[in-house]
């Protein structure tokens, strides 16, 4: 039989149990694996040992492996020598469940509701982390066998950062070694517009605190005669950013790649609508970086944001005080090549060059991850793109993430395996969000996408 | 009995029962009489109820008043006819008490620490105001009467901008009709320089809130696609000063009076250091307006300072959010002849201009009030300087106030009495910080001097 007769033959397993996968992934979406609160940790593992049961059941051999923090899973097929090997990364852990009030039904008790499954979960990520157990399940019931080498990584802390995964793919370097990894975590463009990514961004994320007083003064008192440490914050983040929306750090840019003109073009054709973007976030005007549009500021621009700033009187009212100290949690969201160990260097030199010696600076680091960029002529996307048009009956346009996935960088480096990122639920999928859902129909579109790129890679 | 007899014979009645005052001081200072958080409200009201029995102990009449805000307490002596008339003006309102951490002592639970009376509302104003009625008790329980015509306006307020003393002083005018105020709400130049304060700054007390998206997003998503409200605030806050230190509102300056020749010669005998100042703020260096000294800056210039800021994620740790909004309050200390409204306005507007149309800006007012200068060369003024020197036994030093007393240019306009500022706490005295303090000693040396002021005024 043909590699494309096979892969017909598991698509058609998958239409044909369609209805058991929702079940079954409801099972999954009932359990509340928070990985961010402790007392959930029961429920991480329990979602840990229902996966690792779920990929048995799918013929796959299966192992619960522990780490500092909560388990993780790694499964995989029996051997097909001589094929490529895919290494599948997904996640059981779920965000938080946020403001109860706003779910329409319980975050935690899976309904479908107009077509879409709504719980959390159901998009981030235990509904298209399943769609590959599920595809690897389609070759085992039908062909018998699966047609590359195929291993799973699945864990239970992304949502909290993925503390122990650095540790556990390096202890498990052999077992995971891999051509590709594939990752379901991403999203569609849009309704009925399917999509490979092909990047995210890198993230370095900073806390700078500037100290005047030993404590609070009274303004009137001391006003005018030392420096406050909240008009000294202002005008160091004000520093950051000329009258064009980039970035001053000297060095930032000299390692940005640009789009590739086909890129521009492919993504100039998207359906995008800045008018639609900004009624829907309520803002009233674009802005970025001058010389972009803003699917390019997104895609492929790094930016520098203030994501929290404090200091002083914050209650309603005033208070007439010189803070003693003022903070801003700053992130700068990074993009090819740009070195995030570089950034956070040059970061923290431009900080201490900007800040007068009327107050005292401090930097803590929050985060560091660097972007990732696929090589879209790569054998591995080929197959991804015929893949999903497979699954979904559409052409897929290649995309970039906004986000940032230090999973990518890492793989990279500790395995040398490219990822391929095919996202089956929306981008308004209300992930981290109340009524988070993913469509029946792109779970299902899903499964088939993952069960033909398995074949498709047979032959890449 | 002479005048000066009846003075000292009152004096020693202060001396003989300052322990006791002492101790009633420290029941209003349990109060915690926050004036800017809603749920003080009833402990405004206790401390009104507080003074207003303590005003009848000293035989006064007194009687807590209404307005739309916290009550104030108006009470007086029997007549004195042909006698001037003092109107003391006092708050017993305090500020929140900030970082809890930095007390060393519960922040309403007052201690004496090395001859310190610690906690808030010790300086500013309680432990001040009560000396004006401790004084009238002593003329009333040693001469049974008092030697002038003296009144009291103390109100629950002053810490909120006194937000409808306009009102009340306006509706009481007959009531309140007086030669001068008398106001125990500054402080000492220095340990052992007493002094009596010639000028108030004025005060325009802001809150800038920017709005970007209707909701925090996902800076991954979004960043660097639409405006940031944190970035952008602190942008608008940059550019408020230039590079000399010298606001940048169009006009700001233009009714700004320099200091006399002679003022700046007293001025610059006084014994100050910068290097002092520092040791005991902790801030590495001085700043301010190019060309002016410190004191210079705290006297006579108008400044402009971020009080507080805030927006996004504020707790420990990161979140990768674009802030729906941020905001900053934002106070300008003003000098003679500034004018409040003017400055107001010019303050909205300059906001106004420099805000970028990618966000929506929100402009709330707290406060708005005049600087005060006052004519040095009066029969109170001059009587004012004898009664320190009574109390203290030490001549004062006359200096001007960095802080802002709104009642000062109010009671000039409506009831057209010059104010004469003695006040009795030190300039280190924590003022709106932790660890507010005012000495046993100069409290008591502080009932004295009003003491004594009382009847010298008669002779004035």
């Amino acid at each position: 039989m043909s590699v494309s007769d096979s892969i017909q033959q598991a698509i058609e397993y998958v239409n044909a149990n369609a209805g058991r996968f929702v079940d079954e992934l409801f099972d999954l979406l009932r359990i509340p694996s928070i990985s961010a609160q402790p007392d959930h940790a029961g429920d991480v593992r329990a979602a840990a040992t229902w996966v690792a049961n779920r990929c048995r059941a799918a013929g796959l051999t299966a192992e619960v492996v522990e780490t500092k923090g909560h388990p993780a899973v790694i499964a995989e097929g029996a051997q097909a020598p001589g094929r490529p090997t895919i290494l599948v990364y997904g996640h059981y852990d779920v965000q938080p469940e946020g403001e109860l009030a706003l779910w329409n039904t319980g975050p935690f008790e899976p309904v479908i509701d107009d077509g879409k499954i709504v719980c959390r979960g159901s998009a981030d990520d235990k509904g298209q982390a399943f769609c590959a157990i599920l595809a690897a399940e389609a070759w085992m019931k039908t062909v018998g066998s699966l047609p590359i080498n195929l291993k799973f990584c699945l864990e239970g802390e992304e949502e909290v950062g993925s503390k122990h995964l650095d540790e556990l793919i390096r202890a498990h370097r052999d077992r995971l070694a891999c051509d590709y990894v594939l990752i379901h975590d991403t999203a569609q463009f849009d309704e009925g517009v399917p999509a490979v990514t092909t990047a995210t961004r890198g993230l370095v994320y900073k806390e700078v605190i500037v100290r005047g007083p030993k404590k609070d003064l009274h303004s009137g008192s001391f006003g005018g005669c030392i420096a406050n440490p909240a008009n000294v914050l202002a005008r160091m983040i004000a520093a950051l950013h000329d009258d064009n929306g980039r970035i001053t750090i000297p060095g930032f840019y000299d390692d940005v790649v640009e789009m590739s003109a086909e890129e521009v073009e492919m993504m100039n054709s998207l359906p995008h609508s800045d008018a639609a973007l900004l009624a829907e976030l309520g803002s009233p005007k674009t802005w970025g970086e001058a010389g972009y549009s803003t699917l390019y500021r997104r895609w492929a621009r790094p930016t520098l944001d203030v994501n929290g700033i404090y200091g002083g009187y914050m209650k309603e009212g005033s208070s007439t005080i010189i803070p003693a100290f003022a903070g801003a949690k700053i992130s700068m969201r990074l993009v090819a090549n740009q070195r995030s160990e570089y950034i956070s260097r040059a970061f923290d030199e431009a900080i201490r060059s900007i800040a007068p010696d009327t107050v005292k600076v401090e930097i803590l680091d929050h985060a560091c991850c660097d972007a990732y960029l696929a090589d879209v002529t790569s054998a591995g996307m080929q197959a991804s793109r015929r893949a999903v048009e497979a699954g979904f009956g559409k052409a897929p346009v290649l995309i970039r993430e906004g986000g940032s996935l230090p999973i990518l960088p890492l793989l990279k480096d500790v395995l040398g395996a490219d990822s391929l990122m095919l996202g089956y639920c929306l981008p308004t999928a209300n992930i981290h969000s109340p009524n988070e859902f993913m469509h029946v129909r792109d779970f299902e579109a899903g499964i088939r996408s993952t069960t033909a790129l398995l074949g498709m890679m047979a032959e890449a």
